[in-house]
């Protein structure tokens, strides 16, 4: 095999109460990339398509994830990416981790598998780690991983696999204005209340034993964050209108999808889905705000290889 | 029906990272109590063997959470109420918990279980409410449901009852020192840094998945309270080196039960507990506290029938 095409999709991260540790991955918005090994050593971007993003080998989080496996694994060939852009940059549901999951997956496929996923996922996050100033995991985990995934520590990095109910179905909705991940983390307070961290904990606990028993009842109950979602939501025009909307006509719950501007929902069925992104879009058709709105099932799979030659 | 004898089981709150949601039910500790109906309407404590505590219908929180139950239910006779006490006041593994437990389980079967755990839970929480100053149920929960609890809200009242792996067993000491509710919960912050929360959340979610799961790993790695037991653990002599030395003879884990001073550690097998047991009174030995420990298997039923005529 010295040529892979991989789908490596779009992710939310934080999941309402499940700030900085949950994240879930999409089936319908992802990146598409294809990595082929070269006699010429090293790691190279061939192509970028459908985004501006830089060619340099340490600036593109594709490559900089890339690099950190191939110094690690030292194979006798090099590798070149292409990158057809799907997921636009800074729209909060997981862009650059796709990219800097992506080309690990691929090269891990074309060496024979070497790695395990929560190594991949390690790898990936020192790509991650130039897009966002930090590394972290809970957008990177659910490409890897696919389905819900909980980031219990980053140093060791140790990722749960957590089991995702039949029927969940997500809407996102992408109102295409800035926001910076560092503007996102910089209104959050150092500290909270005790009280609404206990909420919070409790939420989480709720939520992955709502997924274990694939109760949609309880998984509505616990989608609530009263820790970070009371400033963020601030900064996404019509935020509670869109949630509210989307709790009105039937999903379980709403929130921001990672730092946003992305809002996301779950529901337990297509159809509520779509009718869910119907009710999101007619609240921005209103404004001067462009939009995109996705519906897909939750996929269990994560990145997955398209074609190989 | 007339009369009924139960074991009302002593219980162990927060389990670490679950500050105010989490516990789990012991086995090999716990109290008796004898209920019978009487002709006469209303709700009586008519003995209570060792310990100190008042007869009073409106002070007793067996009384109290009788009472509560009662005037729901309204039934055509009374109950009076034999309290065989071994679960010592103030140690912290749900002594007034229990009391308040056990007399609404009884009375509940004595009238043919028009009630089910969470209204009983609920009638409970009424009694505690008098020992403690606030209506919680972390105590209440694992003894009317059995094995780990989850508190996801009080109100309403949600109760989560999480699974429990086969060979878990816990390990209790009660240093024999006063530690008042309302001053552990006095040295406890009003607001806590962010990112100890997230810590905490992460350990919430895991320890749920490790219950799930069977993983005696994960759930040791998820044992950890970073919010809490640093300033409560200072008010129970020797705690960090008896938890310490429960850990290095094999403990998944070790915290403090309940707002203690009772200290708690949960093992894979009762060869591990026993000896996690003698590690823990090795340290109070050497000291002038007197102490008590408990080994015990995770009870899964919670309070049991023993006896009915």
């Amino acid at each position: 095999m010295n040529q892979i095409k991989i789908f490596s999709p779009a992710t939310v991260a934080n999941v309402s109460c499940g700030f900085d540790v949950l994240g879930f991955c999409l089936d319908t918005i992802g990146d598409d990339m294809v990595i082929r090994k070269t006699t010429e050593k090293g790691i190279r971007i061939s192509k970028i398509v459908g985004a501006d993003l830089p060619f340099e080998a340490d600036k593109n989080v594709a490559s900089v994830s890339a690099l950190a496996l191939y110094n690690d694994a030292q194979p006798d060939c090099g590798f070149e990416i292409d990158i057809y852009k799907n997921i636009k940059p800074g729209s909060g549901i997981g862009s650059s981790s796709a990219s800097a999951s992506g080309s690990v997956f691929a090269i891990n496929e074309l060496l024979g598998r070497p790695y395990n996923k929560t190594q991949l996922t390690q790898f990936a996050m020192k790509g991650e780690a130039i897009a966002s100033g930090c590394e972290h995991a809970d957008n990177i985990a659910p490409g890897i991983f696919g389905g819900f995934t909980l980031v219990k520590s980053t140093t060791p990095l140790q990722v749960l696999q957590l089991p995702t109910p039949d029927n969940l179905y997500a809407t996102i909705i992408h109102p295409q204005i800035e926001i910076k991940t560092s503007e996102a983390r910089a209104i959050l307070p150092k500290n909270i209340p005790l009280q609404n961290a206990i909420t919070q904990w409790s939420n989480v606990g709720s939520l992955v034993h709502a997924l274990h028993t694939n109760d949609y009842k309880l998984l509505s109950d616990s989608l609530n964050d009263v820790v970070v979602e009371p400033y963020r939501s601030q900064l996404i025009p019509h935020f509670d209108v869109v949630k509210a909307e989307a709790i009105k006509v039937g999903a379980l719950g709403a929130g921001i999808s990672g730092s946003g501007p992305s809002i996301f929902a779950l529901s337990k069925s297509k159809i509520t889905a779509e009718a869910v992104a119907e009710a999101m879009q007619n609240i921005y058709s209103k404004t001067d705000i462009s939009f995109n709105t996705y519906v897909s099932k939750i996929n269990t799979e994560g990145i997955r290889v398209m074609k190989n030659e």
